[in-house]
């Protein structure tokens, strides 16, 4: 006879369809604005946590990479790939999923797909930087790149530091009309542009989100003017920039974990020892964000474990009060731990 | 209107029930059997695999680990916790899961339970390096430990390398009570023993698997006769060791992977520069196994990333032809990969 499972062999599953009823019970601002405090959040207690770089395998066509973390109670790990090649062939550019776990017991409390998560929560992390760098009352966003991530982070600068307007701008004009039909009912003022120079006009903030793995000057140093915040969100790996150098050189620089944005971020480009500060510190109020009104800040985000953590924890937090997830029965769980093998066999 | 996830976006999941109920199918000697004949083969191709030591979270009462791997043509993954106190509040001490996915477009292509399979991997692993290292004709195990890890350790060996008698030690005299109950319909000649001097008694193979997180010698070295082929199973991590050092140093030590091996095998104990063979060199036949009737052999296993993808990759090509998994809705597939935010809005 086969018994049921019991309780705790079950591990809840949100699916892809699932994440999306969630994130439409909550509502998407609101989702985008929770993830950006958790992210805070968990940045102010930054040092509590294990750090490593992601662990990754390449292959000729992408990488296939595993981030973990643990803030000592709980343990979360992303699975996510990137392979550029992808997108010409009818799939995503990168997939992912997360799993969040009990640190005491070790057994999993949560399995999650993290594709539509992680565009939330890349969104949030922008916001959060944005909020504590970008010039005060700033209202006009240039978005460069109109792809897969350019609505989430529209909408989390909107919701979490006020944005009215966004300026929009892709090479191809496809993905600006896409973007900018998917912004119609959000409330933000959408002006589509066609040129580098045209996008950027009297936009306070800039955020690009392009997607080629090369070393692109999407992005030069006479497209910026004094005082900007520029979230640079699309370079993330090795080969793979947005901004001109100049640029770089210019701004101040923040970082989610230099050991990672080093090899991944916009700074790759520069000396090892380019100085950079780290995001967390200025969060916990530990040093300086913008110094002055003429500054130009630069986050070079990469995307680091705990934004995922962060993610993976609010959504568990959550969904238990929802319908929406389903008992995984990934566990074995014998009556008698040392009897695995009489547990397979009763259930011939 | 929410669409039907497409195929692509669906990965097959395999249960605990559905891989108990996949064993049984296909019959549990032949799986053991099966899995040795993939682990060899992949042994003997070692060079191609990405080898990485386990990536571990450690907290005070336990770990978390990742071991990945790749061919270059699939990807693998195992998230596995040791927490040993977990016993004691009717956990499971280990508790595991898999993943396999496709190295050119980065999608999952299966999830999986790895309590059970680990469980029978290991099993298989050992009769690999049994029928590698034992005396031809050996008949007769001792197997040391009869806790959950026993049963399928005296099963592989006796379907893949011919054994006919296996003798039963544990502290625990229930833990042989159980073991021996376990076996009756197997085929194999039981005899329960109750010391270790018993169980040795004229047995050609030693197994251990005993599962204390300490220094141990449950095994010394006036216990061990010429001849004989160890398998030391349960020391597989830092601080966790089964034999007495003498029995190390007399013995010709065989191990998978030796950065990982040194860290959480028997030879911790021994100098870092302690001669090894790797298991592999053998089955590929570029270095000799056993080469004398009275040399003692010694598998330190400790249990590597590769034999997981062996087992992952077993099952994934045989679970297709079966009802025994269900699809996961676990990566979004937008029909077009840029309209992320397009998918979401319209699952509203």
């Amino acid at each position: 006879m086969t018994l049921e499972p019991s309780k705790l062999a079950m591990v809840p599953f949100v699916s892809v369809e699932n994440m999306m009823k969630f994130v439409h019970h909550i509502g998407i601002e609101r989702v985008l604005c929770d993830l950006a405090h958790e992210i805070e959040a968990d940045f102010k207690r930054w040092e509590l946590f294990d750090k490593t770089p992601r662990v990754g395998s390449h292959s000729d066509v992408g990488v296939i990479e595993l981030m973990p973390t643990s803030d000592g109670e709980m343990y979360g790990f992303k699975y996510v790939n990137g392979h550029p090649k992808n997108a010409g062939e009818g799939l995503q550019t990168v997939t992912a999923f997360g799993l969040l776990a009990d640190v005491y017991s070790g057994y999993p409390v949560m399995l999650s797909e993290m594709t539509v998560l992680t565009a939330l929560r890349t969104a949030a992390m922008s916001a959060v930087a944005t909020k504590a760098l970008a010039p005060k009352g700033a209202k006009i966003m240039a978005m460069i790149g109109n792809g897969a991530q350019s609505e989430f982070q529209c909408l989390a600068i909107k919701a979490y530091c006020g944005i009215e307007t966004v300026r929009l701008y892709d090479i191809d004009p496809a993905a600006t009309v896409k973007c900018a039909a998917n912004l119609t009912t959000t409330g933000l003022r959408v002006e589509p542009c066609s040129s580098i120079e045209e996008v950027v006009e009297g936009a306070q903030i800039i955020t690009t989100a392009t997607a080629d793995k090369d070393m692109q000057q999407i992005l030069t140093d006479n497209h910026v003017g004094a005082g900007v915040h520029i979230n640079a969100i699309g370079g993330d790996c090795p080969g793979k920039t947005e901004l001109h150098r100049d640029i770089v050189s210019r701004s101040t620089v923040f970082v989610e974990y230099p050991p990672q944005t080093r090899i991944e971020g916009e700074i790759q480009q520069m000396d090892p020892d380019h100085p950079v500060t780290e995001l967390w510190e200025v969060l916990a109020g530990k040093t300086n964000g913008r110094t002055s009104l003429n500054e130009v800040t630069l986050f070079d985000g990469v995307g680091f474990a705990i934004e995922d953590f962060s993610a993976l924890r609010y959504v568990h937090s959550w969904i238990k009060d929802t319908p929406y997830f389903d008992d995984l029965d990934m566990i074995a769980d014998p009556d008698d731990p040392r009897d695995l093998f009489g547990m397979l066999q009763r259930a011939k």
